[in-house]
């Protein structure tokens, strides 16, 4: 049986947009079919909404991301000014992004154990793994046992998940856990820096999860933080009635996809006469036949009201290989050049500022 | 252009397994290959965690499916004893059973709307589209409205999803939308009267949002309900604690799945030496090769120690085909019949009963 | 190490549609939504399509369907007059309904081994896999020396796939491999009795094409058999023009559906003013966005002027679970019960007759 | 109503491989997960296996390839001596890349066209679509008159696909259809001028499929051109025999795959010792669990003793968007600079050369 050091030897590396410049190769695409033509249109998409200067971006997250390499374009795409707001699930910001920011790394499997034949090694190893990619789970307790910490040090009330995440950025910064101390950057630290605020809509399903049940469960019938997913959803519709031109990004489907979508009919509630988002990029794997909503098309979606259809497109292929062509293209585009910063976190924190 | 009144003409008829004895087709299914046999194994594994009495079963619910025409199966499941627990997206919960529960409709799309084209006019018509079903936009902000009504008629405090649901089941019984007055029956309902939690660790991502947001746009700086995902987390963490042993059906991936298997890890960080799951079944389309979650096989949860691999299967197929199956191959086969009624709703609100 | 007699034990049983009266449960899948309505109305058009008395029927197979215990199906739809030709891949045909009824036999696989990493070792052991299924090695060697007899016999010169095949099934009547006399019918036999053509257009690309190399390697530059495929392509289009009104019941696509949708053009092409398929059914569980002809849909084929829209239906399933349930709803209704035999292969070849 | 001109105005372009240096790109993508890590390795596998000098190298090809504009990819990889052997549906030959070579041209569909509603439309105006992509059936047309007058002006014997599209290869060089004089070339030619062998192993179903039956049809009793398949098995196991170091590069599934798999196992049976395949890579966007030949992996295939597992890697893509990466990275790596010309028509033609 191998060791537990053998399996964990060669870390993912996160790939840098920045050093590749993509912009012949997706032009290209753009005049040939299938996915590379779906592809190429959602790049002129993405570079469009960030030109479109009254229009605030949505990154919708879904699926395991930072795990697979992909942390740097979502740390650039928030330093370069590419995105607004955050939507994701609570594994890619906290069991992934912070957990990096921490200190630890995610491994790339062998071949092999993707088959599933040797999880029971893994389990005896405390491995835990992500199809074809590996995590220390003692590393992972580790992160599980920081949210109980910074849910202690906290007033007892109940927090939207944004404000919580918000709560991470700042212990990185004390503890120390920053770029410029540890060489490594993350979402959740580059977004407190720029203001962009987070929201994970289902924060319990996470390590953070793990952190606030610990210590809920320690409290007991005192006072306690709770996490109120109603004020995210509240919050993240006041941004839409503050700036109502708005496009998604959104990688996979689940909450997230949802969740930011849901915004218009929202703000719609609150008596604000809200557009449907102008600009809709998904890049997905998941299949429509299913009637499920990760692969609801965003036609579909514009028979909800949420959607405007004019500048929208699916790209079914898996996110590793699309995205990286997608966001390369903007960035070396200098799509981004004459953005203004929202910095939304102090629309909803006016204290903070 | 169709009106309204043409487009939703034939309602969504929800399947009645008790009409379908399945038992041999199913026990065929078992000895050829693929998805059949998967199917065939299915069902003898959900037969065999129904027989298993110290076994409690947590039903995950995720894509559209009460929309779908699954409705009846899983009330069906809950008034026979053959689930102890939901978990589910709040979609199929608020927007679709309760909705129906209010005396609203699915309708069958004609073949033509699917392709998306006509969704303009669907827009126009205040008509929502789920792949090949519609849905009346304005029969859906009742829907909004009276979740609304409900969080103002609760006392202001943080909410796990369950408490608030058990809350529609008595707002339904109150307002006299029972099957005995209506001849509807549904999940919210028949999980009140039957004692079965049901948990939306997204809650605020449906309907219910809707009508929280309002809420507590109204209410302002004063005191309000909001939505506490942990203290969801924390309850059904107790429900593994009491009861051991555990099967999982789970229909779609996605927040439930995780949420569901994520429960033993919890126990284990309150201190409890809680097993994996001892069975668990999957129904989804979900690709595995993307790595994200609702994908992700049974075999990759047990490197996490969520779930036993003695009695694990997927089953690769669109979940209106193989739910009746499986769901119908354990009902005639009267799996339920010595089951004790674990009424868990009772464990988490003692005062309830 | 396991031994080849313990991994080969378990024999596929093929499912005996005429033991399950599914015509409650697929009447019911109508009225629900995604693939179980896709199904319910495919199961009707092939009811239509059968009391459609102008209508010959032709059946595509792609695929390895024989194995996966779907066999006795087909058996029985040639034997109820419920198909006129059929349009395969040669593995079907030959390397599993021929080798079967030479006696031989598939086995369901253990789970572990889909894994794929066994597969050295059913190497060693001269076992071949399909997914889940496995093959003795050394019996399908015995299949393939089967068609260099058959070749060996026949006259020197170029054949139809379908002549071949003819001639495989008078082969199994001489050598005694009869339903009445070793318990096993087949697709090959059947149709041989009952006059129905089977086509393979890609005839080399399977078990016969080992033994007519071996056969043309043994000749040398005397005379010796070869395959037209032209000539298979003539004489289906034949059937068109003397049939006009046809539709096709097609599993997977390749191949065999291309070919089948094919012959209405060609039919123009020779003079002959014959019209789209008029029915056209498809179970696969293709992804249409690739492009490929596999996952087409038959819309986008009513662009080629093959198939008319009008009663159409592609149903998104693997086809062991779709496929009982499609033909035995059409059996039950017995909506062949007025249909007139075909014997297309009369027409071929009178001087069969 | 659009006009035909209308809707047939913008040309799929070809992407150039030489144009973009992917090297950094894809050395990126091995280091994260998914999709990208495995294209990553595919793209080593495919330069590891132009680098061994003693490996043959055959290039499969099923689906639409060169009307998604791939085209150029093959000419490049036949020109510059990195495949020796070319195994393919016919409609990739014939009716799109001989097509193209006789003057015409794929169009790109407007988004809205992909949905199939105005499939009749396109039926009226003698417009093909092809998912997303367009062609003028009066062309076509053109295409299959043409393989019928190469089909007159041959001697009446039975031909191997291969002999045929060498002769397709002659008649576009004394038709003057020649890049030197009309500014496009195409697969058929460079092969044609590399002495690279070309096998359509369903070469019916295709566009020569309709020029060949009309040959036949007009020919009635007279001697005719047959088109031998088992001849087609019969010369490229020779080439096996010949160069037993082989390695497969493969573009979707079915025949083309299954057809270059087994002749490891024919040469076996024609009494060569010939090893399985070296290395293998297959582009793919098939499901695994449908047991079908197109997506089995190529694990399973060495079950089947066909496919060696050391060097193997299948990649989970739409293929315009993984090929231009895997083979512009061994392109731009120059790992076909010392590798021998096999010209391998002129074994299989001694008379040629």
């Amino acid at each position: 049986m191998a060791t537990k050091k053998e399996l964990l030897q060669h870390p993912i590396r996160h790939i840098d947009i920045k050093q590749h410049n993509v912009i012949a190769l997706v032009d290209a695409m753009q005049q040939m079919a299938y996915s590379s033509r779906d592809l190429g249109r959602a790049a002129s998409i993405y570079e469009r909404m960030l030109r479109d200067r009254e229009c605030g971006v949505i990154l919708c997250l879904a699926g395991s991301l930072i795990s697979a390499g992909l942390k740097q374009i979502f740390v650039d795409l928030i330093r370069n000014n590419m995105v607004d707001a955050v939507v994701s699930t609570g594994a890619n910001i906290v069991d992934q992004d912070f957990f990096e920011s921490l200190g630890f790394k995610h491994y790339i499997a062998d071949e092999l154990l993707k088959a599933g034949t040797e999880d029971g090694m893994l389990r005896e190893l405390m491995i835990d793994r992500i199809y074809d990619t590996l995590i220390d789970e003692e590393e992972l307790r580790i992160c599980d046992d920081t949210t109980k910490i910074i849910a202690d040090s906290l007033e007892a009330r109940p927090y939207s998940s944004r404000e919580f995440i918000r709560e991470m950025g700042a212990y990185l910064d004390k503890a120390g856990k920053t770029p410029e101390k540890t060489g490594v950057d993350g979402i959740v630290y580059a977004a407190y820096e720029k203001d962009v605020p987070i929201f994970c809509p289902a924060f319990s399903d996470c390590s953070a999860g793990f952190g606030l049940v610990a210590h809920q469960h320690e409290r007991g019938n005192r006072p306690k933080v709770s996490l109120d997913s109603a004020k995210d959803f509240y919050e993240i519709t006041q941004l839409k009635i503050a700036n109502p031109t708005t496009g998604l990004l959104m990688i996979g489907g689940g909450v997230p996809k949802n969740f930011a979508q849901d915004i218009v009919v929202a703000a719609d509630i609150l008596g604000s006469d809200a557009p449907m988002h102008k600009y809709a990029i998904q890049i997905t794997v998941a299949d429509v036949r299913d009637g499920a909503l990760s692969s609801s098309t965003l036609k579909e979606a514009s028979s909800w009201g949420k959607v405007d259809t004019t500048f929208e497109q699916m790209v079914y292929s898996e996110a590793t290989m699309a995205l990286p062509l997608i966001t390369g293209y903007a960035y070396h585009k200098k799509a981004y050049a004459e953005r203004p910063e929202r910095r939304w976190s102090r629309l909803l924190e006016p204290v903070t500022a």
